[in-house]
């Protein structure tokens, strides 16, 4: 990250993504966004592996700060509310992000290759978040299941956002939350 | 499927598993597989289209089997009773196959590309569920919640199961279900 390339690895992310909405994910070419975004290719590979990575910045963050956040939770928390507050939490990661959320999803949606790839980082996620709940003496099936249970919540939280023309991402998170508990019901007595 | 190959795709996925386990993955080709079942090549690509599909035959059935029955619940029951009462039948479905299950599970861990696989087939199953679950008059997002959920427990149940020297797979399911229904917490009133 040179003095010379300021937020290279953002203007390289919006180059792509204009690039990817304009002539499709498979019609662009690594060069083609370091072109666009001002910066050379070699510039380009130093920061991303390939043009999937492009759009995947921002999850390998997103993780670290879910991680981080879920962890940092003070230990008499329970998990679910321990994951609840997380998701509270890394709304403000999404503020002013929802055009360019949108935008990525409409690439993502029309590629099967990366719909897969964004499948895989969710399940790291997922195991991420259980390891940590683990970490925080939670028990095997427990961690799994809250864990799966939180990015459940986190997808569908998160397409109504991008979906709505307003609103925190926080407040769509909290809705889906309260639904899977009614959905999901008590144990029987 | 001629009359002089009985049982051609069992006999397939049984030598797959057979020689994945003996010398990994990477190192089987399809005409090894062929040879071990005592079939041909021709044959082995009749029923397969890769030598990973071999491990996957079974996920086809399951998703067929899990959305036939999901569907066939009387109308009147919720989307998680209906769920549970889904996981209950389809333990059925893996009577016998706690061997086989439990190497099938060894070679998939042993390998990033047939993780992802896997990670793909429960995604196209979970898909199929939400979409079932709205063909039973479920919302949007509830359907979506419970899918994830059944497909979580589904999971953990399952890998507790393969663990376990014995009992049924239901009763692990239940089990999950149970803790699940117990980490989730009931809505704020």
């Amino acid at each position: 990250m040179s003095r010379w390339e300021p937020d290279a690895r953002g203007r390289l992310e919006r180059a792509a993504l204009e690039l990817y909405s304009e002539r499709g994910f498979e019609q662009t070419t690594a060069a083609q966004i370091a072109e666009r975004a001002g910066l050379s290719e070699r510039t380009f590979f130093r920061h991303y592996a390939d043009k999937r990575e492009v759009l995947f910045g921002g999850a390998q963050l997103l993780e670290g700060a879910f991680v981080e956040t879920l962890a940092a939770v003070p230990a008499a928390v329970g998990p679910m509310d321990a994951m609840a507050s997380t998701l509270e939490a890394l709304s403000d990661f999404f503020a002013d992000r929802h055009e360019f959320a949108r935008r990525r999803q409409a690439v993502i949606a029309a590629n099967v290759e990366l719909q897969e790839r964004e499948l895989i980082k969710l399940a790291t996620l997922t195991a991420a978040l259980s390891t940590t709940l683990r970490g925080r003496g939670v028990g095997e099936a427990a961690a799994s299941l809250v864990a799966e249970v939180g990015v459940a919540v986190f997808k569908v939280g998160f397409e109504r956002w991008l979906r709505a023309e307003g609103g925190a991402l926080s407040s769509f998170l909290r809705e889906a939350l309260l639904e899977l508990r009614v959905v999901v019901g008590p144990p029987p007595r």
